[in-house]
């Protein structure tokens, strides 16, 4: 129940940062109006960060915040079936939970803002160019890499990490993936930073917002979910796991 | 004693840096006008990690730096009552003295900037959309989550940090807030950070400078308190303190 | 054998990240599009840390992920002859499959950026200013610092990093040059970053890309592998290594 | 004779990447002209990380790389007097080295660049207003708080950083003085970094280049120099060295 728990709250906080930064640089008259994709790549950065230590500190020291890496972890044998599916449904809840202290958080800013685009677009990721092949593409590559590389990053050749430090160095990981492989989709990288939200935006009664977009939403769990069985049996063949 | 110089001169440092990156950003012809909330933030962040081991070097090694921070701790049992009450007093007191720098070193652009309430946003913090509600939610929500995290970070759960890397988290976390919750209001999420400055403010003899806005500071004062009490309980009935 | 497949993907990952940036930052209609040199960087210095733990994970724990680092570890007896030039190959070789999955990545911002350079530019570096005798300077000084630095941060008189730190500090110098010597060139500084990428774009049928630059394409390859010599025999004389 | 080594090579680094990022923000048709504060003061940052490592390497432990941080020094007794002046010397000899590397590197874009303050600023500090009382009030205020949390940092009380993270930290303080109190003069805080590229700049064949500013190169040198004086009685009188 503490894995619940800590997934739950850690993929709230995680989202909370996420959808915040959003929200910050897209949503009319906020501070950090218009401050562009640095900002909102470090604020991911962090928010996993962040989110992974609340989650370690409610006894669920797995830090995933993601089904996709939870999947990974399952074929792995870290889960059983189970345990991944309840892990997986909580951290959608999380974000759900995430998504709408974010929408109270920017209370004053969702009437001011009149695209409907962009007000989905802080809850859900919208890809620059719309064509399901190209952009199932990109997030298999950006979710491969973050599972590949979590692999990696703590594989022992790399030593013990002093406590904090891996955590801070999956931060930089999710920071550089925004930075370098963002560009297209918005990097969902994560069914449950997409799911929840998307769902959040639906409920919610947001002053003027649009529909949501539900012929996309398969792409940000799809193609995280084949990305992370990928990028399993890739890290097994080469032994990194 | 030692702890009372710590938060005084600990929170003076982390004020210079705040309200230092504000007057940077914010008034005219300095060198770092308009360059955006990318260093706002960053330099918030480094600001509180500056002051952390300015006040733990001075024998305060709490370090709080923030009454809501300090209150929280009370709660937990880490200060008597009058110990929190001194602390929170010399916070407020290095706050005033922080200003009183930023406003030394930006002397000659007081009198360059027309503004009146550009000059007042260096001290205090002005929402971008004023609805006390609203606002209130937005700085009870920033520092919840910073209280929270505080005490997340450093569960044991996390392990033991080596020196100076949990400030830095500490840090990180601070510029993430401001990222992405700092939006609708500035992230006051500490009562010193705004009443040391509008006092200040009222008190220095700026060029030109217009009222101050004291219909507002209520709510950077009252809503982290709130929040501290809220986080508290909270990560009291999750068991994380 | 370890070594070529760590150092072949751990080049890979690296040039994903680094030409990745370049692509959001310089495709039309990418979210990243014109947020600038400090995204730039970040992400290349990022890339240098996700490369090196990819490359240890995998049994190469030199990480070069640079032909011309390793011609100063080569030069300082850590390889021979054989290993360097088979380690410099397959550093070329993981360059290539990191610039095409950048290619399939960006997929659908090709045809929509009409700048023929722009595109080339995602792959190749291009001097600001060409001529070939201050590239060839810029390039050297900027390779000279990075060999040079590599062998001063883990001279023993720095200490024993904790796990992971070294690799992160890297990054951060990886980050510094670009920043401070990227300017007139664009810091290849690694010959491989360089020539892998040239290459893919010589062979992908990019849409409406136009001719390579092969008169250029040499100096980031002699460039660097003189200033590895060069650094590496001041290193010596130096006594840092 | 290590020491005057290392000091004289680590402050060629510093300058070498804290000279090179003012070239790129500001010389015509460099790739990171116009990137802003944060591009700027980010290297500086990483160039004192750098700059430091390398004089460790070198056999100078103290990696003062700063004649205000040396006389500090000297005060508490690190120095003998004679030491002290030989390596303020060698700091300045480095700066020059530094900013003739830059010179070189950046060749292409001096004679592109019209403006002649322009070209004077990659060397020297220039202040937005000037004023000579304000301006010594501000690079006072800058290097008081740079001596003074470089004595509290390392004060027992904040521990034993493992191996590099103190370096980096350092680093940290010196990008947030820039973000913070940069502003009003371009924050020379150290006597070696503006009279080094001063000279420098009077020396080289700059093309186009004006006249150097020698009026207010005094600010720079004894500003610094009694704020370090004060720093470190403060420090000694607050018993945190």
């Amino acid at each position: 129940m503490d894995n619940l728990l800590g997934e739950f709250i850690g993929t709230a906080i995680l989202i909370t940062f996420g959808c915040g930064v959003v929200a910050n640089v897209s949503l009319k008259g906020s501070k950090g109006e218009n401050s562009g994709w640095i900002v909102i790549t470090a604020a991911w950065g962090f928010g996993v960060i962040m989110g992974a230590f609340t989650s370690t500190a409610l006894g669920a020291p797995q830090a995933d915040l993601n089904p996709a890496l939870t999947l990974a972890k399952t074929l792995n044998g870290i889960y059983t079936g189970t345990q991944a599916l309840a892990t997986m449904c909580v951290q959608i809840l999380g974000a759900i939970l995430g998504a709408v202290i974010v929408y109270i958080a920017y209370l004053p800013h969702w009437a001011l803002t009149e695209n409907e685009k962009t007000k989905l677009g802080v809850f859900a990721t919208i890809p620059a160019v719309r064509n399901y092949g190209y952009n199932f593409a990109c997030e298999f590559i950006g979710t491969f890499i973050l599972i590949f590389l979590i692999f990696a990053i703590f594989n022992p050749n790399n030593g013990s990490f002093p406590s904090g430090l891996g955590t801070y160095i999956v931060g930089i990981l999710i920071w550089a993936i925004g930075l370098s492989l963002g560009g297209p989709t918005g990097y969902a990288i994560n069914p449950a930073r997409d799911l929840g939200p998307c769902i959040a935006h639906a409920l919610l009664s947001i002053s003027g917002k649009g529909e949501s977009d539900w012929r996309y939403a398969w792409i940000p769990i799809i193609a995280p979910m084949l990305a992370s069985i990928s990028a399993y049996s890739i890290a097994k063949i080469l032994n990194i796991i």
